[in-house]
């Protein structure tokens, strides 16, 4: 029985030979430049996927969340780092979890690191967040008075243990000129490397983006990368250059329920409670929530003329259709959408079915 | 014990007065010009909430997939409407609920019409769903072809019982002029009432949008009115003036991570997989994704000066703060974020949690 027997609704897939070859491309060049690669597991945010990236010699991830860092203890990680600057009303949870399972936080102000010494019962690693321009969040690059605050009160603790400084250049996704701000978190973390090493000789430094780390081939002396997005990828990764649509591994199989040939147009079930609402819009102002492939028994092709989905409600998705998907299309069939934002819609879907028709965990909840 | 106390990560709060204070007022409204309420469901996909509404003399309610109507059958509604395009795919299921709970469907094609005709085993009624100028879905108005088609393919099968025409006027949302709306709205479900109720002497006329509902005194001769939003309200209602942000009856508690007193920017755990990304942009272009409201004991207040998420990824919220705000707030704390589209919001985060501390169903996945 195909996997696409099993579908009456807007159903996530996954494409597992598709999704290992993102993993091993990205492990690959990790290793062909010496870093190690610490995926930021909030895109695939499931245990199964993160038993494929072992068999990749992936043996650290990262978490947007406590919730997601619980969802992901007990598998075997030799340490899940929660890259969200920590949250003190968590405390006891992050307490609890740090019992039986190597963790570590981000910190970006003395206040909560305060809180943390004085609430700590078991051993934690801290990173500390930098901003060189992103501007979204972290200790400002030149804030030294502030990184030495972190460091001196997490100095009063035996629990709290420093490992290092994370960047996350998120401007990346807007701004033309990546290599120009990989040079800059480059320079940032040496800088502090530098600066700090003397004092703390096994201090590591992290940078992790989809964009960067996919185009970039000088990581400089920077130790760990910490990309996400790369396991699926997604169609704003195609259009910012990352990857082809071809390294898309997931995409939204959708109903047809109606057809309107005279306005080129088709109804589907699948909308911004399946996709998310993230969007692509081009030079003409036209937007795009999701692009149009076949499915088929062995997962799904890219037609040559693009058909997209031109707008979307809660439920509701309309597709701008290309005369040839007009031509073959039935109410009752299902069309395969690649999302604009993968880790968006697979958060709201919380489940995947693969190509032989298992379904794939992902954490629930938020 | 606060509810307060209760939460460490973002949670959605409901204010359960001024929730039913919203239903009532509709109530009120449908009953002083004598229609029926018929409230979607699509907004607060909650059973115990649905027991509120109860109290207020509603019997009916709308779904907008068939796994909510399935989440809500069984809970003594009189009849649930499954108020999208029906998909064929599902039609087993429809079989299934259809067992035990009395349920209608929304036809807008023959072909679906003859595959219900062709697979249906237990009575379900339908409304066909009439376009008469938003372009999204439906018959459009001039189109009696293929109501007729519909009609006539239909009549084949005992199982499949015409109840009416459902018309969702969604550009309400973004027309100004709502009373221009209102009245073609009116007129179409008049003319169709007109043409075919000689045939069908208890067909029923449903209209229903939050936006519409709210201003309009005039329903003319429409049987049934079907808005969904105005159980929670939202900012977006506000800004279209269907409601005060005083009639907004859920909030996103978020905790604060950091505060950057120098850029007026506080950093909280809440983004984009809690609210959904739904935006409001004003003339100047800014933009807004949510507006903080102070958490105490009893629920929250507005602040006289304004406080907003001025941008959010997937995690992440940055407000742009008031002095005010500034003044008081430290990390560690909560505070309360006014959704842009509690529709989507109440999605994301499929929990409510009331201000007497206790945990309120949402229908969950998709």
């Amino acid at each position: 029985m195909s996997y696409l027997d099993q579908i009456t609704s807007p159903t996530l897939l996954i494409n597992e030979p598709i999704t290992r070859a993102n993993i091993k491309r990205m492990a690959d060049k990790a290793q062909r430049h010496g870093k190690k690669l610490v995926p930021h597991w909030k895109t695939a945010q499931s245990r199964e996927i993160g038993n494929w990236a072992k068999e990749y010699g992936i043996r650290e991830v990262t978490a947007s969340s406590i919730k997601m860092a619980e969802y992901l203890c007990g598998q075997g990680w030799d340490n899940i780092h929660i890259a969200f600057p920590f949250n003190p009303l968590e405390t006891p949870k992050l307490n609890r979890l740090a019992v039986s399972q190597s963790l570590s936080v981000q910190l970006v102000n003395p206040v909560t690191t305060q809180k943390l010494v004085d609430g700590l019962s078991n051993p934690v690693g801290f990173f500390i967040e930098i901003d060189a321009g992103y501007g979204r969040t972290g200790v400002h690059i030149s804030d030294f008075g502030t990184i030495e605050k972190i460091l001196r009160i997490a100095a009063q603790s035996d629990k709290l243990r420093f490992k290092g400084f994370y960047l996350h250049p998120g401007h990346t996704y807007y701004t033309p000129d990546k290599a120009g701000i990989y040079e800059q978190s480059r320079q940032a973390l040496h800088m502090l490397k530098m600066k700090y090493q003397s004092e703390f000789p096994n201090l590591v430094t992290r940078v992790g983006d989809t964009p960067g780390c996919s185009v970039t081939e000088d990581f400089g002396d920077v130790d760990e990368i910490g990309p996400g997005n790369f396991v699926f990828f997604d169609l704003m990764q195609a259009e910012l250059g990352s990857c082809t649509k071809a390294d898309i591994s997931v995409c939204l199989a959708v109903p047809v329920v109606d057809i309107n040939r005279e306005r080129k147009e088709i109804l589907v079930h699948g909308g911004g409670v399946h996709l998310a609402k993230d969007v692509l819009v081009d030079s003409e102002g036209n937007k795009n929530f999701g692009e149009v492939v076949f499915l088929d028994e062995s997962g799904w092709t890219i037609p040559f003329d693009r058909s997209y989905l031109k707008s979307i409600s809660q439920e509701h998705g309309i597709i701008r259709a290309s005369d040839s998907l007009l031509e073959r299309v039935k109410v009752g069939d299902l069309l395969g959408i690649l999302p604009i934002h993968s880790c968006m819609t697979a958060d709201c879907m919380a489940e995947y079915l693969s190509l032989d028709g298992k379904k794939i965990d992902h954490c629930e909840g938020q």
